[in-house]
């Protein structure tokens, strides 16, 4: 699991010595509260309060500024007010300081006076070479290392890092992982306003730090989300990342927008993203620690065939529902496995998966890590959810039950490492923390007291299983920018691309378009008409003027015959006219009417967090009501572009519904991964649009689709203001 | 709360005496461990324990039989094999006894030998007068007249009854509250087999209990679900019902048949039935608890609109997020409400919803019970959410903060025992339990750990309120049934309605059906050709043997003049022979076709527990890929039906999508109101299909709707074994 260090973090989150700038003997303020934590938590570097009133706080030595320090300490703690931070992050880059946390609040978050000394401050990072963890961060633990500036008690060491944009978050974990008793913290950050560094450069230390297992984030926006993305993927393939995004509502974002100052950006798009990633996204806040404890733990199942081993009908009832719901399956029980369980369970046992052992265990709990290793062993099984009251028996039914009880914890632990195939235990019994459940837990197993969040954690596991399994090939080779002549022009003439042009940008990169005609003047209609012969066309304005061409009366539909065409050519010349008299009309352009198949969209945004983002969706009422709509970040890996379409909602449209032929899948994903080369290969590509693209069964019509409608916006400049887009 | 006693349970669940069938002195048989939990229990009245080779058991005089007991004890447990039980019930009969528990499993969930001993127990109990709780339960529990027959200890007697189809989930029910430390039961009841009382009965039961504020339910199936919701609509205008139904998916449906032999029937279905009863049915067994907690303890809220107070950005962030998903509304927040806020918190506090203090009650927790206060003062708020730290100040940040923040407690309770407008608090300090949570506990209010649990009741306590504000209107009169003419001559002649006979019954009922034309001979072709005109026309056939119209080739549209009508006659005629050689051929139906509009489809079918129900949904992929439908039991109120429509995921669609217009959904609501009436009218109609009817904008074509086919099943003769429908 070791990874080359190059997180610039290491070295502050394990400072030698630390100043707390702003050091103070009032117990109710955060420069006492720090400097008491890092005493009682025994930190073992030198600590400097810099308070230039005290000459001693809490015993230790003061000192009045950075510059009479002896020594450059690597990290400094920054207590005081928002205006005083810039000048200080200076003095500390004098002094040879690496990093700074900034508690102060009152920068971006508040408005624009405040967005003007974030900037100051981040100028000064800059300038002094200093990293800085926040502003408006709640600071940062490092328990392995005994740095703890939260003064946050009874948190103990252990295997998950946290990266939380609220320190109350924190809290709520810290107080669940104190309650369960067998979870521990390795590092926390608050990243705050994430003026310099960022979740990004969080997620890599933590990637880095031998120390962490697993990574809990929870991420109110990204700054930087496209580099995000990118830590993302290479650790996922090293260690779970667990985030909790949230903004999932209007209302929400508005409220992250407040506390953080963060863009929430579109939550289903960056739940998409970070999934492509690997990112392991839980949809509660409830599933936060469990989930990030059960990846730690146990890392990934082979597969989603989950094998429930019940002692009670009820739960394994409910187990069924929910092992289904999330998308596992129930695993199918070969008969060996039948017969084995037969074997030793009584006959009123039932056999098909939930296994409910009906009694047979009752007596004897260590029946249920005999059962655990005969479905262990069956093929069809990647995993195995035990549910009821093991740990319990002992006080359900007789004292004289713990010392069997324990063997079959103890036979459970052997049987779980000794197979790729994880164990997730739920118990009734799971708050009580029997002996029994608690030595599952020091061998690193894990229980729940819940049924749904212990399938939760199983479905998460077989998505990374997914995942890792998937994602071994390279990921795609880099390509070359270019801008290609059409480009060029339509940059110079300050306009976007025209419908032809943008398909034909489209066939240079290998994708398919209708045969379809640009008429720049009505005497070439005739000819038109001659080679459509009894194909009925369809008639569309070109102008860069006009972007609503229906609105402008510039379509026409289902025409035959030159005089039909000519007939359309005049009305749409006069619509167009009455209704944008300045326009400039490029002419119009002709095509043969798709035929009737499934309709899709295709669209390309940048995202100012995430850079280019590729969107895929069916048409029509998918779209606009039920927003079925899958994201990738481009560039699209194969696996990516297939996994849009198996990702919506409706995807049996594609499968054909009601009888009628799939869609050629295939054929879609060609065209997900050609459009998304393309916009690699034009940076100058601001959006795209193919809308509709109509999709149609392997072997009709070109390529199995028909590009509608495309429309592609350069960057270019702004009509009114002449300033260019990002 | 108090309701008249008509439940025989009374009597049975708080004996005077009690016999134990089959009482062991072997500690490890439930024939011990209920006799030793009656002891350490403190039940109050007589024990018998029987059996024919103890003289004592536990220091108790044991009886030799049933008969040899000096007196008829109200209650008997039985706890001997399922092959002795319909015996031993027959001598309950004579004994006197009124009501007996049977814990033997081995009856109809194990196959047909235990079906037939099932109906043999079954008719032993109606002969003798004795009523079954089970066979195959797990038992049963009185808390408040220290009755517990399960022998579980630490369950500590409250306000919350219990009916479970699993003796498990009882068990978690019992380990949660007890791990709570302020929730407690009143009864018990595991219905098992539902042989002879069932689920309806335990709830009227619970619902007549006056030591029961809240019923929560465990269901796998109904044995007589319209007399459950029968009962469910009288209880829960007095108390709130929470129902957890598993089987939401086929494989839980397997698990729960071959657990309680329950035919669990379909999910959805059965759910919207609850809700229309009024019940609070929860989606995850992890909301059993909190929900009936948070019920029992505030019973409703008058509206939706939800206040958040918060004093840490990220769970504030977190619980707008839950509370739109839920449904419910961030409340808009007065001018005044703001400026009382602003009075009382640091400038940086957040004054929108969710209020965030932003640092203001640090110093000073109880400033959060003046914040509620203020909010509960604000005509557009209905419920307050508390979301963060209170509870674990003094533990946060000073131990000198446990007076102010218990101040706030009582100032809290003080509050909100004010106000119709609930509280419901959210501590990430929960499970420790600190004096200020424990205070609020104390006096009635709920504090939840979890911030989505903490919605859930938000949003169950709304919804609760929602339904007892809309059903105050008296239910629906009773509709005599009656057999119509054309009924009772399909019925005679051993078939189903033919589609004109069908809509014409639809018709009486005051039903819009199209202006259509009856042909039984080619000669009729030409008035109806002359009466059409231009419009064109559908012609379909009429055959009481053909089902599938279409695939017989028996339907031809778009037919305009007279010419193109007998064509499509005589085709029609050539097909069906074709098709169906023997088929009795009623002639054809002659239609205007619809125009286009809104597809939906009206079903009713008679459910074997729950009879007649409505179902409702827009049609074509709506129906077939989304699953998107409302179920109703018949009868139908006005709210019933408005519900229906405005339930759909997809509603959207009625209210007119790009730009369309609305379509008439008052027309709709009729409609089914009528739908349901003429089944209640004819009980002879076993199912009744309107597939699909075109729905339109208000006062366009006839009632706003279009009823394109029509297809009504009678209780009638099955073709292949002569028998009867049920």
């Amino acid at each position: 699991m070791a990874m080359s260090r190059i997180s610039p973090l290491h070295d502050i989150l394990a400072p030698s010595g630390i100043a707390i700038i702003g050091a103070s003997s009032d117990p109710t303020k955060r420069g006492y509260k720090a400097l008491a934590g890092l005493l009682e938590g025994g930190f073992g570097g030198d600590i400097y309060p810099i308070n230039p009133k005290a000459s001693e706080i809490l015993g230790v030595p003061a000192y009045a500024s950075l510059e009479s320090l002896p020594r450059a300490p690597e990290l400094a703690l920054i207590c005081t007010p928002a205006s005083s931070v810039a000048n200080l992050i200076r003095q500390c880059g004098e002094k040879g300081v690496k990093g700074a946390v900034i508690l102060a609040s009152g920068f971006g978050e508040t408005g624009l006076e405040g967005k003007v000394l974030e900037q100051e401050l981040l100028n000064a990072a800059r300038e002094s070479g200093v990293r800085l963890i926040g502003p408006n961060t709640s600071g940062l633990f490092n328990l392995h290392a005994k740095l703890n500036l939260l003064g946050l008690e009874n948190v103990v060491p252990g295997n998950i890092g946290i990266v939380s944009q609220s320190g109350n978050m924190l809290l709520a974990l810290a107080l669940e992982a104190q309650h369960h008793g067998c979870i521990g913290f390795s590092s926390y950050v608050g990243p705050g306003n994430q003026t310099d560094l960022g979740f990004g450069d969080y997620l890599r230390y933590l990637g880095e730090d031998d120390d962490t297992y697993v990574a809990a984030l929870y991420v109110e926006g990204f700054q930087d989300g496209r580099g995000f993305l990118e830590v993302a993927k290479e650790i996922t393939r090293r260690k779970p990342v667990v985030v909790y995004k949230s903004g999932a509502t209007r209302q929400g974002c508005a409220a992250a927008s407040s506390h953080t100052g963060a863009l929430a950006g579109s939550y289903a798009m960056t739940t998409d993203l970070l999934r492509q990633a690997g990112v392991s996204v839980v949809q509660y806040s409830d599933e936060i620690l469990p989930v990030a404890e059960g990846l730690g733990a146990l890392q990934q199942a082979p597969g989603k065939r989950v094998a429930i081993l019940a002692d009670g009908g009820g739960q394994a009832t409910i187990a069924a529902d929910r092992i289904v719901e999330a998308g596992l399956e129930l695993a199918s029980l070969s008969d060996t496995t039948r017969a084995r369980l037969a074997e030793i369970l009584f006959p009123q046992a039932s056999l098909a998966n939930p296994v409910d052992v009906a009694g047979s265990s009752d007596a004897n709990p260590a029946l249920l890590a005999r059962c655990h290793e005969i479905l262990i062993g069956d093929e069809g099984v990647d995993s195995v959810l035990l549910v009821g009251m093991f740990g319990g028996y002992a006080s359900r039914f007789s004292a004289t039950l713990a010392a069997n009880e324990m063997a079959g914890a103890e036979s459970m632990v052997e049987t779980a490492w000794s197979t790729r195939k994880p164990l997730v235990v739920h118990s009734l019994y799971a708050p009580v923390r029997p002996p029994a459940l608690e030595r599952l837990r020091e061998a690193g197993l894990v229980v729940y007291g819940s049924i749904e969040l212990a399938i939760k954690v199983l479905a998460a596991l077989a998505a990374r299983g997914e995942y890792l399994a998937r994602e071994s090939s390279p990921t795609e080779p880099a390509i070359e920018a270019s801008r290609s002549r059409l480009i060029e022009q339509a940059l110079e003439e300050k306009r976007d691309l025209l419908e032809p042009e943008a398909k034909a940008l489209l066939k240079d990169q290998g994708i398919a378009v209708p045969d379809e005609t640009w008429v720049t003047s009505a005497d070439q209609l005739g000819e038109v008409a001659a080679q459509a012969g009894e194909t009925p066309m369809a008639m569309k304005v070109v102008s860069r003027d006009i972007l609503h061409k229906s609105d402008a009366g510039g379509v026409r539909l289902d025409l035959r015959g030159a005089a039909a065409l000519e007939d359309a050519y005049r009305q749409i010349m006069a619509s167009c006219e009455n209704y944008a008299p300045n326009a400039h009309i490029d002419g119009v352009l002709v095509s043969p009417m798709a035929a009737k198949g499934v309709e899709v969209i295709i669209g390309v945004v940048r995202d100012p967090a995430f850079g280019p983002v590729l969107m895929f969706g069916l048409g029509g009422i998918f779209v606009e009501l039920l927003e079925d709509v899958a994201f990738r970040a481009i560039p699209l890996s194969r696996q990516d572009a297939q996994g849009m379409l198996d990702q919506l909602k409706a995807s049996k449209v594609l499968d054909g519904l009601r009888g009628a032929a799939a869609v050629d899948k295939a054929a879609l994903v060609e065209l997900l991964l050609k459009v998304s080369q393309l916009v690699q290969t034009c940076p100058d590509i601001r959006e795209l649009d193919l809308n509709p693209v109509i999709a149609y069964p392997q072997g009709y019509y070109q390529k199995g689709y028909a590009i509608v409608d495309a429309r592609i916006i350069l960057t270019t400049f702004d009509k009114e203001t002449g300033d260019e887009f990002a």
